[in-house]
């Protein structure tokens, strides 16, 4: 076979080992020289290639592509842009495609969700009938861990180690204050459509009474009287309430409780997410004293708690869609295969695009407690390997060295795309 | 000297260190056989003192106060409960005096913040009146570094070390979306009267461009229209805007800023912090897409990230509380001391409760920037060694282990306290 160029883009909401992803690609690559030229990595994801921008990764030393292992969110950007079918937007597929004949580029690697695997089979799809030969691998990534197939997503048992050792230590926090101060502790977590998320941080609680006490999951209408009545119990038995709430739980009319908060003095809608006003509900009925915290972003970029089992798999999946094109494999993607029996394993499988792309796994309703507010121990033997081993960035004065590309962009052949 | 037996409580908001004191009092008692009997430690502060709930370390195993030394918040509980004076509540200070006396305790060692220290000079006072002779040492804690006299306040130096660390990896997050995502990210931190800790987070910065761009100060009232044209030129140069915002900020009325937000639907006030509002008044200026994080306890129990240098700093002012009643001091607390020189050293002294008491040190004028918008080379100066170091917990199946004591009650002596 003939040496071709290769292009990887980041895609969607980033994580905290997207990197370790790309660090994989792109270690794995320069492992085939004869058959691989140029690595390039779009800038700003997919949008780097409709408008050329394309960094060079040839021109960082492998000591900074070394460090993307341990470098959280997207160290090349990534974007929020879904392309449409083919049939509505030619244009875009087509700009694609000059841009990958004009830069050689016969490698399409796409590190993103469900939107990206879709994107990336439509121009697996695109290539065969344009007589373009263009091998599409995608890689999987979200902290959502809802892609379908592979087991679990590299992103997530970094957001879930993360936010289980964090409610395990406000739930101390709290438990120290609770005889004079704050009773209720609220934790709001991502995940809009699917609880895994808030479910892992169910691992903290080993032991009856441990926090949290209670997950609102999106999959369980939000029941105030039930809930209400649940946070008393807790404070009564406990002495406190850890609540950890998903900003995706809906109320009984299917909208997200966090619509439902009405306006402001401005006539804004509601500012707060949906722990404060969980906390706030708390404090109506029961008056108890809370306090309630929002993680966002901090939540997924947090490599400095990742999972090591997490890193592993980001680079895994990152390496074996290098091996899957030089193995000759086309509009696949790698998927993690939990192995059978009781130590846990895993190891790299195939999924096919087409299975992937716009699929999304729910969480099952045997990982979630009859009562709705807590995980079954099917969830727990689930999420607890995922969030196990430590793999600390390097520290220097005390702050963690994150890599720092140089981005040199590869010269324009093309027009101004725009 | 006759044996005795020393009474250690914690007192006020709680720490990711205060138990590593609590680990540097228990372990340096045991030092002492000869001279101290049992260490008690109080249930949930001083009230434990009140009530007559006197945990009997005696009966933790070494392992269990080796583990202090890791473990997040306050392990024997602590509480909001401020003592007045003894003329206004002399039936307290009776109580205490009896409950010391019943119990042969002739050490009082108060782990706390300003008010503690407070309360620990008053019964130093008092035991000196009722000819009961009560060593009075007070052991530094505080999150807000507000204390006078000593440096810096064990706590203060992790909590930096979270925000620190925090807003790069949510700042590299934001880097990446912000060509077609979120362009605006705000994270609330701690500091209700000064802003050491939304200082400390600037150390993220370390070159021209990095994240935070923007810091809101107490100290600073702020100024809207600044503000927003700040916000506007960081979007225009960089891409992205990153901002910390103190829970503490006011505006021009003296008011906080998160008072002032209005009343929702229900009539009830503002329930998010002051980070949502900021991130909506730069929405409705500019239109910028943003992300909100509230850290609220997740930062100062966040033991995972805690700083090296604030551990050690937490361990000696516990061991030093009880050398210093071992030789003879009272009504003293031990303070941590800068070396001189550029490199950075530290060494315990002295500081009289009375020039502790009731006295909040504010940051300097000279640590903010002159367009109040950053922290000056003079507070990185002061702030960077605070953070050094890293000091991991043990973890267990990816989780860490934080001690678990027996929280074993001495039999009481006296009539119930109510």
């Amino acid at each position: 076979m003939s040496k071709a160029n290769l292009f990887y883009a980041q895609s969607g909401g980033v994580t905290a080992v997207i990197n370790a992803s790309a660090c994989g690609v792109i270690e794995t690559a320069r492992q085939y020289p004869d058959r691989i030229g140029t690595v390039y990595a779009g800038l700003n994801g997919i949008v780097g290639a409709l408008r050329e921008e394309l960094i060079d990764t040839g021109k960082e030393s492998a000591e900074a592509i070394a460090a993307l292992r341990h470098t959280p969110a997207g160290a090349f950007g990534s974007c929020r842009y879904k392309l449409k079918s083919y049939s509505e937007n030619t244009r875009e597929y087509d700009r694609l495609l000059e841009v990958f004949r004009a830069h050689d580029i016969r490698y399409f690697l796409y590190n993103g969700g469900g939107d990206s695997q879709d994107t990336a089979n439509k121009i697996a799809q695109l290539s065969i009938e344009r007589e373009f030969p263009i091998t599409c691998i995608g890689v999987p990534k979200t902290v959502d861990n809802d892609l379908p197939v592979t087991d679990n997503c590299p992103g997530f048992g970094s957001v879930a180690k993360y936010v289980a050792v964090s409610i395990r230590e406000a739930g101390l926090d709290v438990a120290s204050m609770c005889e004079s101060s704050t009773k209720v502790f609220v934790m709001e977590v991502m995940g809009r459509h699917a609880g895994w998320i808030a479910g892992a941080a169910g691992l903290a609680s080993e032991n009856e009474g441990e926090p949290p006490h209670v997950i609102l999951f999106p999959e369980v209408t939000f029941d105030r009287e039930k809930f209400l009545a649940r946070v008393k119990d807790c404070v009564n038995e406990y002495g406190y309430c850890a609540i950890v709430v998903s900003e995706g739980v809906k109320g009984p009319d299917g909208r997200f409780l966090s619509e439902a908060g009405g306006t402001d003095a401005f006539g804004h809608a509601q500012l707060g997410g949906v722990a404060p006003m969980i906390a706030d509900m708390v404090k109506q009925e029961h008056g108890y004293k809370y306090h309630w915290a929002v993680a966002d972003y901090l939540q997924r970029a947090a490599r400095h708690i990742a999972s090591k089992t997490d890193v592993e798999q980001a680079y895994a999946v990152g390496r074996a869609a290098v091996e899957f094109a030089m193995a000759g494999k086309n509009a696949v993607m790698p998927a993690i295969v939990r192995g059978e029996g009781g130590e846990y394993s895993w190891s790299i499988g195939e999924a096919a695009l087409a299975d992937v792309a716009n699929v999304e796994k729910k969480m099952p309703p045997s990982y979630i407690t009859d009562d709705g507010f807590h995980i079954t121990d099917d969830a727990r033997a689930y999420f607890a390997p995922l969030i196990r081993g430590e793999d600390y960035p390097p520290y220097k004065d005390g702050m963690p060295r994150y890599a720092r590309l140089d981005r040199v962009l590869a010269e324009k052949k093309l027009e101004t795309w725009g």
